[in-house]
């Protein structure tokens, strides 16, 4: 009995549920087809359930982008205790486990959330800012003056990795090594030529 | 007499007055605000003419974001009489020039047309994969054999480029030869990077 089996979850693994349902949608669709129905029919929910969780669709679907983003971060955050060379490697590293394991979160955070709403589009943006802000501070750590230039390279970086990582969840490739050598070759390359940059 | 000013424009060239209108628009907002009714108050002409041109809001899009990136992809075209190094560098010059001159036309394309519509997002990724596809042209000539890790690189730096024309538009550089000279020295780098790797 559905009705039987949904009021055993507690609210918090309720919401959960519908999180999961929601990231798992927009990494096959746009953001604006997740209505409250939608999400309602997919989670096996009526939508008075859904209403009781959020006010509006609006509201819904800043929580289902929030979620995906934060899986990213809390799975990739850079670990304080290494130094900054292994600290990169770890880091895109766990990246690379990430988009394999979770490849529906991390196309849904990439490709999934373009939308209207500003404040949807800021909850992504922030999550580029803030890995072009952690390499800002490992290349710091490594003697690497900040600089203009050196901030565009990072941030120009970062969409590069995005985009070579959607490839990753495209083509299947089976070897993180290479990958991850890859990538720090190409950061390397952006920084030096940032360093011998004028503006 | 605005109704009399009007009746002069020949149909061409209302339908460019509408599309400079609505990609001006979209430099500073969210594709999905630019309804009929906005772009009609904007363009100061009646709601009944602009459906004389475009039969949907969705047409309109459509049209809009045409409109941006041909005017892009028109002001950037690869000279096919340039050797290939010569035909990156001024591409990239003329790149540089246009974010410069029509910093609105170029926002409205990378920032501005997030947007729940396969078609309209199908038109900017044209885009980009055109601009991955000339740099492959060009390196082909110059001796680096086509390969996966080459695409993944030039796919990668076209939104690295991207990034930086964004920051270009923002902060108001004045030297376009060190931000070309930058952008083709991550280019190559990005390219040797992909030539080392064995995926």
């Amino acid at each position: 009995m559905p009705e039987e089996r949904r009021s055993r979850l507690s609210p918090e693994d309720r919401r959960t549920q519908l999180m999961i349902v929601g990231v798992n949608f927009l990494a096959d669709h746009p953001l604006d087809e997740l209505s409250m129905d939608e999400l309602a029919r997919r989670a096996g929910v009526s939508r008075a359930l859904l209403f009781h969780y959020f006010d509006s669709k609006q509201g819904m679907h800043r929580a289902v982008v929030t979620t995906a983003r934060d899986s990213l971060l809390q799975a990739t955050a850079p670990r304080a205790d290494l130094a900054p060379r292994e600290r990169i490697d770890d880091t895109l590293r766990r990246f690379a486990s990430f988009v394999r394991d979770h490849r529906g979160t991390f196309l849904s955070l990439v490709r999934g959330p373009a939308s209207g709403d500003p404040t949807v589009r800021a909850l992504v943006d922030e999550s580029r800012e803030f890995n072009a802000e952690q390499l800002r501070e490992a290349f710091s750590e490594l003697g690497i003056p900040d600089s203009r230039a050196v901030r565009m390279a990072l941030r120009g970086w970062v969409s590069f990795a995005e985009e070579v990582f959607v490839s990753l969840a495209a083509d299947d490739l089976d070897d993180d090594s290479e990958l991850v050598a890859f990538l720090v070759h190409t950061l390397d390359g952006a920084v030096a030529a940032a360093c011998e940059s004028s503006f």
